[in-house]
């Protein structure tokens, strides 16, 4: 299949969203952090479905200012009230355990096991999610509803983790187009039983990388399923050479929510991605939002740091922190939906298609306008699915092809879909009225 | 006349408006097409006010993309009713006939006469405006309320027309200044009987070529009266080679209304001539407005074809389209006036006196405030008719007068009109406090 | 003392609005005009606190476009009734002669007094303050209310006054920094009994220069206390040659009343010290204003002038001429207050901070974010008054130090406070994250 048909909507098959719901809905239940074995199993199903390639780190690789960390392996962990009963259960909810954890097997009255345990009184049914990296600790993490039930007294505590020398695993995938100029798209792979945080971003990235994998291409695609900062930090490390290929990218991340869409702008600001996201959300149904670039963020913050100024958006459909199931229990495969998949869906592949397609035309007539009468082009339009718009496009097209306007350019000052212009320019050009310029970059 | 009479206000005829005025009412009767006898006798009226020249293009002439059409002539047009009755009369309006039918003589039903009738639901008692220029058909354009009244029955049908081998005919008038850097001022010719689309374009034009022949003048002026589009390829490929002298220019049309005064900008969007017209709205009366470019409009299309990038903007009062007499019988001479005539001149001239005066001074003596009591130049200010207007813009004047801001950039950066700025420059050179630098472009 | 300790609020003594008042309420009594003894009894009283110099320029000598004018000496001034009472005293409050009155002694009915009499009919119980500076006249300033209560009758008429050949003074301090370029910070010394206008000035920049002179700076600064308009050219014409060494500059005017602040903008609009006080200004308590540069106001006038073009803004508080206290003798010293001195003062002392110590700097580990957990960063950040915004301002200075943006650009696109980011970056350049570069300007 030709990038081209993306702009015809050959490529928005209506079952996607489904199909990507359902990969997500079978990621939910592994339970993921920076490393150890959830990683790998979520990695080894996304391989059933595109040929990604396991990049393993070992433990103590420096890596850039960083070092790949010990693996962390939990089994099970519990607390036990006077009566033996599990009053907090691992079983029940992999959230339960702050990760990376370390072991603990212990005795010790409430007073002293509420310094460990973390809940939301805001949220009282909801347990949060919470993470203990670089500091060898250990956490339950709770509802308050729970937390206050609990009687004083002793309480038996047990986490049965591991941590210890083993591999940073991060998957990747890349398809190679017709010039090495790449466009990146990544996800974060660490987090536990999190929908739309990011079960929807993982299965979303998994199905384009598997469309795009059958499609001829400009640019090479390169795909990146990460644990969040030390994998890219780790990516970067083991890629700075060429890291400079990217154009183009970006971090897809709480995709299937109902909110949004919401883009993120890279360090620069108006990059082609950046341009061509604002575009499309501009006439993107929903509550699209546009946000400056900030260095607080997602994995975005590692490709624009000043060493490597690679030009990485971040696309998501709320705002990450903004809506109160963000890092809870209540991000649950509820709380995302096929159609809000699929609108992500679209979305990336409409800036697929626009910069791989978006370049300048000159105007094989350009001295007054053409009698478009005899040549029929009013009928032909008149077939597109946006008559007004296609019309409007024509003009426009024949007004602004001097070679200095690219589609986008063009797209922007009439106000027009990109898809419309880009439609009709085809249509021009088979009408040998545009002649192509190579493609923007 | 020196030009700088136009800054003075010495050129604003109080009386111009009217003028404008009866003459066009003297051009509303004749029914003009793209071609035929009714332009030649409209263009005919007009020399007897400014010696324009009439340039003719033999029907089939290859111009550019297009060819000179065959010439169009219409006698005579009816339907007439089983009493023989004319219930649709070409001597009652000219607008009954469709621009360009060819010629039919049959007595036809009902249903079949209405299926080559044009009317207007939304307002009844309105005759629309229509043409077929490059399709051969006929029609008739009728008022709701007329075609409502016609009983089922047969109806004999006449339009006594001709489209033979003839010529296309414009009107061109130059007057020459001390440069050979032009400024176009162009309008429509090829409307029947509407009074504000564009007899008033015509006659206004026509005044203002009369009142610039008698000028001395910086820059060359060039005055078209063209049929649409057509006629604007037609100019330009004859004039091929030197179109590039143009270096601002506007399209006269739709003059006359209560509305606007509306000016849509240049393909370049800042041109000099879009710059003086913004300007000048920002400080005009009833209710200014600025709108972008667009391919769609009247012949500023051809001239900001990608091949020319000729700086033409359009001024006209209501935008086109926009009001319900548009293209109706309901543009009549009761729809313009000679007040809004005049003020549709005024800032024409007024943006003729801008592009003419338009240029950078030095001040003589920059370093710290020159003594202005001294020198008697407060009283010299409290005779002008804009006292604190005048005093300001001497201090600006002062202030950027370091060869690198115009007179139209002070005015701008400061708020007050050209004329205040300008007019107060030319006290402050005859002070020898400035000193002007060559005119701007 | 560093400069640096502005940054940590170590300059900003509490008592320093105070201590402004009180010389402010010790300026007020005097009588001030352009020359005259007044002006020397003030500027002595000034050279208490700092050494300034006195600069005498004798009556007669040319400065640029103007002459030193003569001195102006009043001893007493009134109005007699029948009665032989002082209706208006000199005595009383030194608004009730208009500056360079000529010396009369007559007496006259009071249609003829009143023709020198100036009023407030809008603010009945005020004063006016009035100027005659190059018009040989004489006029008394009054309430309404004590014009409508003088009866028909003759009154004695007297003015003590003399002008005579002698001296314009004007008050500078330098303050010699590591370079030559300077900053510039003056104010007038010409008004009578204001307060705010401009008892406040004086006294701020007094204390101002005080405090700077006890500092190493990298810049130079220098300060003048000057007659209005005739002692900004006087100093331009003795100073022509290295003018150009000043590099930014303020002229500080109206600095203790409740109102604003407000920032008037220097021509160039977008200077170094337009950004900082722009910047400061949007981070400011009350109702701060930034107000465009126009060629009429204060002394920023001449040092804007083209034959200079010095980056010399405008601060005050309310903007001049807008508060019904302006040049009356509302103007008092219950219109200004230590609390709105010291505010004012600050955002100076903050002003020339971020001058001093706006810089470039470069992230020593560009590539990737630093493991900063290893460092204990946090840590060090939490004891930053504004942890958050320290914390921002972490990772925006590790994002945006590539050399090409300055402190006071990342406080701008990061939305937080110079001093959050300064001290920021004073931090991580102690860590060694980052290494400055030379200072902007």
């Amino acid at each position: 299949m030709d990038i081209g048909a993306i702009l015809t909507g050959e490529a928005a098959d209506a079952s996607v969203g489904e199909s990507i719901y359902r990969l997500a809905a079978k990621l939910f239940p592994i339970c993921r952090s920076l490393t150890g074995p959830g990683v790998r199993e979520t990695l080894g199903l996304l391989q059933k479905i595109v040929p990604l390639e396991l990049r393993r780190v070992p433990t103590g690789t420096p890596i850039l200012d960083w070092t790949a960390p010990k693996e962390w392996t939990i089994r099970d962990a519990w607390v036990k009230n006077a009566a033996g009963e599990r009053v907090i259960d691992f079983r029940a909810s992999n959230l339960h355990v702050m990760g990376y954890s370390v072991p603990v097997h212990r005795t010790m009255p409430l007073a002293e096991l509420k310094r460990h345990v973390f809940s939301l009184p805001d949220h009282p049914n909801l347990i949060p999610y919470r993470t203990g990296y670089y500091a060898a600790t250990w956490g339950f993490c709770v509802s308050q509803e729970v937390l206050d039930a609990l009687p004083e007294g002793d309480y038996e505590v047990m986490i049965d983790s591991s941590l210890d020398d083993g591999e940073l695993v991060y998957g990747e995938y890349l398809h190679k187009g017709r010039s090495e100029d790449e466009f990146l798209l990544t996800t974060h792979c660490c987090h536990p039983s999190m929908a739309n945080d990011n079960c929807s971003g993982l299965a979303l990235l998994t199905h384009l990388a598997a469309e795009i994998s059958r499609m001829e291409t400009r640019l090479s695609y390169r795909f990146l399923w990460l644990p969040g900062t030390i994998g890219a930090i780790a990516w970067l490390a083991a890629n700075d050479a060429h890291a400079g290929r990217i154009r183009h990218g970006l971090v897809v991340s709480g995709v299937g929510d109902p909110g949004g869409p919401t883009y993120k702008r890279t360090r620069r600001g108006d990059a082609p991605i950046d341009r061509a996201m604002v575009h499309l959300l501009r006439h993107a149904a929903g509550k699209p939002e546009v946000i400056e670039f900030s260095p607080y963020g997602y994995d975005e913050r590692q490709f624009n740091t000043p060493g490597y100024k690679l030009d990485v958006g971040l696309i998501q459909r709320s705002r990450f922190g903004s809506y109160p199931q963000y890092h809870t229990s209540a991000d649950n495969l509820d709380f995302i939906a096929p159609e809000s998949l699929a609108d992500s869906y679209r979305l990336i592949v409409d800036a697929i298609g626009l910069i791989e397609t978006n370049s300048a035309y000159l105007n094989t007539l350009p001295k007054g306008e053409p009698q478009l009468g005899k040549r029929g082009l009013y009928d032909k339009i008149g077939g597109d699915p946006d008559t007004y718009g296609s019309r409007m496009a024509l003009l426009w097209l024949l007004n602004l092809s001097d070679g200095e306007h690219t589609l986008l350019d063009i797209a922007e000052r009439s106000g027009l879909p990109y898809a419309t212009v880009a439609r009709t320019a085809r249509m021009l050009e088979a009408e040998g009225l545009l002649r192509a310029l190579a493609a923007a970059g």
